[in-house]
């Protein structure tokens, strides 16, 4: 089902100096499945994450925030199975137990653990079967684990998600490999999305922060597939600062910039994955929207039509419907625009002009391009030279059977 | 498959006094097909309207804004077939030769005449077609047509949508009789919600625009099936001021109240209507947010929910799954949302409390009212006084098949 996208080659996936990763079958929601996976770093190694907008946000959430603003993380727990979210003070006890188990067992402090969950919502989280899972986790943990990762992390997923890039830096070769996993922005009860990125590359803790946020803001903050923002959305980013290079002390030198490149287009790759593997998805939707007065409003736009139902369906059906996506530009909120400056492409179609149908735009090159598997939208706005956009998939009879389906 | 909708007895339409209504085949994109309305009013008739805030806003939609300043208004000509949207510079030319024709007939000025159309988007309108019809649907005006109003509006309804209700003011019978259509708040090319309320109450033309906008407010602005907002959607609001009583001089005085609860039961009852008819609509949903500390914020968590892929598609599957719209509630945009004092109840039944499970809540209880085609689900916010509501309708597998297959 996903678009053009396959499960990764092992060999392709470079391991990253500093990262050991184990998975295990704890038995938390199914048995004969890898549902808890480790990830275990090296002292010294930096850690920043990006965590869900959503007030509802999982307990576990909570406990990476406060864990992260401590510093020293060394081991990282995922479980899939359960959520651990709308789960109250309770919930909250049982990651703290998690992390608790894992640092007893590895000789750290608790805070020096990060627990995340991804499965069903509202039902307390079987700490006692982490607990029992993670000797085993543990003693499964080996730096060539990545697609091993990959799949543990699953839920719903149709296929595992990994890259892997390489750059030199002052003649050392640095690693970037990532994973993520899921396949709407929020699943039914399997909620979440959640992405991994390692390197070994060395950069001044205080960076990681804002590189995840930048990075984030290129790739996983970009995707949308039914506009639901989970609970429980985490991407961490790991440094482990073992590559033998200068260490890199800002973002906007040219080796800051040479290794943020490289760590955003594993980040993207990662997120257009879970688009690619989108619920009931068969198209791969680019939104670009220019001439917008700030990326903003850019982005307002391309979301009001990566959401609209009606355009996503149109998607689905291969039908050049261009009223729908005009519709969905001149709903998206910006109070003052000017709808006789709209210009509307697919791909290289020219299909709106003036806010009109194009003179010479003919339907059967609409078809054309919406037939493809991979189609992108240009919007101008003709308001100034701003330009921003979403990767998004069509809404499919798929997605309702997934969805209506799932939980019966 | 309309939910608990049904065709109305054309008995129970009351007409109102100083309206008349006719109907006639004008073949604007089809033949055989009742697709030009017009409502002739008497002189000294008043009336407000409210449109669509999508910044594509059609051309008739343009014209009927600038006349409604004028006032005078005696003549309304509703078309399907064509939105009239999209069109640039030539579609409002053709809108205001629409207007030019009828205004002639009837021996009107062209800004006497209100235009509005519904259908495909972005196709020049057919006025040659509509200036050859007129005669016809003018010759066919009668007090008594409501019903063939109700059906000549249509575009993809399944059922004509038409209400009626008389009320006391002074010994005076005042009447209130309104037709809507519309499945979608957009429909694919389709475009379009259109609702007319008529009553021969005697009431200040100044307060029509006022009234024009709570009566939006209290129904078509609270209901969404796609949350698609179209660029044609229009609600007019006359007054006749033909029935015997005292003129209503203000909104807030006993007869003002009455009159506009009795036109906000009809306008309620004509924008529940649509959902009930919407695209593939099995279920009619209540969504109700309290203890906000406004309406609006109130208004933005019912919509989020509302609009939710993943709770529509659950209400389809009849799946009572709480953490679906609990996510929804956390992601609706309030900043400062505490969700440990979030209470949801479906119907009667206490589902969450505190941002969790209700100890005493049962599957087989949320099951029981999911199951129904009229659910209530029920937010508590905790946060201050205010509540509001929207209706809408869930997400099935026609959803798809419709606006997939609309233009193949």
């Amino acid at each position: 089902m996903a678009v053009n996208l396959s499960a990764p080659d092992a060999a392709t996936l470079h391991p990253v100096a500093g990262v050991r990763i184990g998975v295990a079958e704890a038995g938390i929601r199914k048995t004969d499945r890898k549902d808890l996976t480790v990830l275990l770093l090296d002292e010294g190694s930096a850690v920043g994450g990006v965590f869900t907008q959503n007030r509802f946000c999982a307990a576990p959430v909570q406990v990476c925030r406060e864990h992260l603003l401590q510093g020293g993380i060394r081991a990282i727990v995922i479980n899939t199975g359960n959520a651990n979210a709308g789960t109250g003070e309770e919930g909250l006890a049982r990651a703290r137990a998690t992390c608790a188990a894992a640092a007893k067992l590895l000789q750290l402090a608790p805070a020096q653990v990060l627990p995340l969950s991804t499965g069903v919502i509202m039902e307390q989280l079987p700490v006692e079967r982490i607990e029992a899972g993670l000797p085993a986790a543990i003693a499964d943990a080996q730096p060539g684990h990545w697609l091993r990762a990959a799949e543990g992390i699953m839920t719903t997923d149709t296929l595992p998600k990994a890259f892997s890039r390489q750059l030199q830096l002052e003649g050392a070769t640095v690693t970037v490999t990532g994973i993520s996993k899921g396949a709407g922005m929020i699943r039914p009860n399997m909620a979440t999305m959640l992405g991994f990125l390692a390197t070994d590359a060395t950069i001044d803790p205080h960076l990681l922060p804002q590189l995840a946020l930048e990075l984030a803001e290129g790739s996983f903050n970009r995707v949308t597939v039914d506009g639901d923002t989970s609970t429980n959305d985490s991407f961490l980013v790991i440094a482990t600062q073992q590559a033998q290079h200068a260490a890199i002390a800002s973002l906007d030198t040219p080796a800051g910039q040479a290794l943020k490149q490289a760590m955003l287009e594993v980040a993207r790759l990662l997120a257009q994955a879970i688009v690619r593997d989108g619920e009931g998805a068969t198209k791969f939707i680019t939104v670009r929207v220019e001439g917008g007065r700030d990326a903003a409003e850019c982005r307002q736009v391309a979301y009001a039509i990566a959401h609209s139902p009606l355009v996503k369906t149109a998607f689905f059906a291969s039908d050049p419907n261009l009223g729908r996506i005009l519709a969905a530009v001149g709903y998206a909120g910006i109070a003052d625009l000017d709808q006789t400056k709209i210009e509307l492409y697919l791909d290289d179609v020219h299909v709106a002009t003036q806010g009109g149908r194009h003179p010479a735009y003919r339907e059967e090159d609409g078809q054309r391009v919406m037939k493809q598997q991979e189609i992108t939208v240009r919007v101008g706005l003709g308001r100034g030279r701003a330009a921003d956009q979403v990767w998004t998939c069509d809404l499919s009879h798929d997605y309702v059977s997934i969805n209506a389906d799932y939980r019966s």
